[in-house]
């Protein structure tokens, strides 16, 4: 393999794992105000397009990667939409 | 092209604008509390690997549409250090 491919296995581990952070911070906190409800869902849209496309060449790097974003994107989800509900609740 | 590279693509083109409405939010509400700081280092130090793999294998789609990432998360990052220094003034 050539030493470019474990710079882009690296850079594929980062963009996979770099939301767990995240989750973990988003969970304890229950805050996810300062998201955008848009990034969410583009985000959810293109992890779920990603899988389909990886799961339709039998490419597991790609849809095991988005399958692992498309959970840790989902909980911010979670989280973001319990702080609309809430937040609606309050003021009406 | 084979049916399948479109939903690729579209895959592609909504991986790489999801950051334009949290930018757009958080440049206007100022705030970026909510985000997890190694979140934001680990997707800019992801995104670089990828222009550097992107460049190297002479990949427009790889390093243009990482470069685009780079900006925006590089803009979320910017206003999560202005909180976190604000904050450190506060309180210090």
């Amino acid at each position: 393999m050539d030493g470019i491919e474990y710079l882009g296995l690296a850079a594929s581990a980062l963009a996979t794992f770099s939301f767990l952070p995240q989750v973990v911070r988003t969970w304890r906190t229950r805050s996810a105000q300062d998201f955008s409800l848009a990034t969410l869902l583009m985000l959810m849209t293109g992890t779920s397009l990603w899988i389909i496309y990886g799961v339709w060449r039998d490419a597991l790097a790609i849809w095991l990667g988005n399958g692992v974003t498309f959970l840790l994107v989902g909980a911010i989800l979670w989280v973001k939409m319990r702080n609309l509900l809430s937040t609606r609740n309050v003021t009406g």
